[in-house]
């Protein structure tokens, strides 16, 4: 059985990303960080919609609108085509385990 | 902030299924279960394929050709479009959450 908290990576210079389902409309990946935010003064751009979901650890979003989303396990939010956001602050000390699905 | 582990329904006559996200190319969504199993001798037998990952509780799947899954939390599996499956056993005594992405 495969499972999300597995064979996590040592803490490297930057997030973990893990492909678990690539198909023409949807990405399905595992994100792991620890102490890693969006380099400064950079954001995510993305083309496709993104459902992502925090499932251990904990995380700030912040959208270049300036609201920001505070993430515990389970809490989940769905990030729009091309709405600007950067990870602002993960856990230190311990391992953020997230979910995100992209899709069209 | 919307959690997946929050507003879990009392238990009912069946399982409970919630769509987080629809679009054309995927549907999101959050299944509880407590006790809950398919109905003796039916089998799912979907259009298109599924990624699914327990999250909180215990469940076994069962395939028509006979193998089986045993899910414990963070354990996530792909079952192909049309193959053949059902939900064997679920926990009894407390919430089982999944969440399910159905793509294509």
């Amino acid at each position: 059985m495969n499972n999300l908290f597995d064979h996590i990576p040592e803490a490297k210079a930057g997030e973990f990303f893990e492909a678990l389902v690539v198909s023409k409309a949807v990405r399905v990946e595992r994100i792991v960080s620890r102490g890693h935010t969006t380099p400064a003064a950079e954001w995510y751009d993305q083309a496709r919609d993104e459902f992502v979901v925090l499932l251990r650890g904990a995380a700030r979003l912040r959208y270049e609108d300036g609201s920001i989303d505070e993430l515990t396990p389970g809490d989940w939010t769905v990030v729009p085509a091309h709405r600007r956001h950067r990870v602002d602050w993960t856990l230190e000390d311990a391992d953020t385990v997230w979910l995100a699905v992209h899709y069209s």
